[in-house]
């Protein structure tokens, strides 16, 4: 793990992974707007799906962006050290992966171990194990009173690597798959911003295995 | 499922099973006393252990308790119905587990199909199946940032049945076993006194085993 108390004040890089709209990239970008996460710049957005959403959103806000094909590419290793590479060479520091849909190999999980963040819409360990797609209608059919989402670091297991940051909802009785999402989705953002602030500031310690952020 | 709503502003009787300190029937026998939960009579608490020190804490309070002997019957549904006997002698509405340490036949859950509801020290379907007795240490060591409180009707799973009630809380860096058990001990009373309120006002419905409480 990068020493970023070490580094306070420094602008620090990080990359993007992401499969479809990465809305969640919108929600930084607007926080950056109203002043927030200034020490924050997305160096990268990368996506494995030529026709993903997220290409046309990095366009709008001028912002790197680049298709790597994975056909191109014989193992998912290779796939990823590609990926890797792009990412190094920036001097990237922190991965977020916002609705990447690929598994990621364990050399890419070790190469960047303790900065790989995921977010998934529910309260981990509740309606994990690869999931995502349908994870609200899950939550919905289970009746379950309390939802949230979950940002964590990547293990090379799936939705199970140390938890960062969560925050719960209540679902209500007239709740939707699309109500649900949408106030999720404000979650997530709220938590990336959270977890972004906090790595800028060296706030993030890791014991055990088990993550805190430490007071502002 | 009885129709309170045709028996609004009535008395209802209910009973209580626990095998160890009942914490929760304080905290209801507090409610009551500060002026919630009038339509509610705490009927008989039912104990399978002689020892549990709920029965001391009936004594305190002048509420019936006894003792059903778990060796004085041959089989789990024997005693299951000797205990269901006393509860409908008593014209016992519904039944309350509270630390009920002890498999309930497939007899009785049918036999009082949507009037058993249990709590759980979790936000389920997390940290369920039957792990009451470490839950709160579970909790820890997952590090998750979320937990809470369920109470949801019995059915012949293990923490399966539908969900009534749930919260959550924030579980802080530095918190403990204890302090855990503490907070959420806090919210299982809120979430029986919320529920003993709903259903004494007919606001509980149950969809497509999917409950949810009316807005009072």
């Amino acid at each position: 793990m990068i020493d970023r108390e070490a580094k306070m004040q420094q602008t620090f890089k990080i990359g993007v992974m992401a499969s479809t709209r990465g809305s969640d990239l919108q929600g930084i970008l607007e926080a950056q707007a109203s002043g927030k996460l200034t020490q924050v710049e997305v160096a990268m957005v990368l996506t494995n799906k030529a026709d993903a959403p997220v290409i046309e959103r990095c366009h709008q806000h001028h912002l790197s962006c680049q298709f790597v094909d994975p056909t191109a590419f014989a193992t998912r290793e290779e796939f990823d050290r590609a990926v890797a590479a792009i990412f190094d060479k920036l001097g990237v520091e922190l991965i977020l992966l916002i609705g990447y849909m690929r598994i990621l190999s364990p050399w890419f999980v070790q190469h960047f171990q303790s900065r790989i963040i995921n977010v998934h819409p529910s309260l981990l360990p509740a309606f994990g194990g690869g999931m995502d797609l349908n994870v609200h209608q899950a939550i919905l059919d289970a009746g379950v009173k309390v939802t949230g989402c979950t940002l964590h670091f990547v293990d090379e297991g799936t939705d199970s690597g140390p938890i960062i940051w969560q925050k719960a909802i209540p679902v209500e009785h007239d709740e939707t798959v699309e109500s649900l999402k949408d106030k999720v989705q404000q979650l997530e953002v709220e938590g990336f911003v959270a977890v972004l602030e906090a790595w800028a500031e060296g706030r993030i310690v890791i014991n055990n295995n088990i993550v805190f952020l430490k007071d502002a």
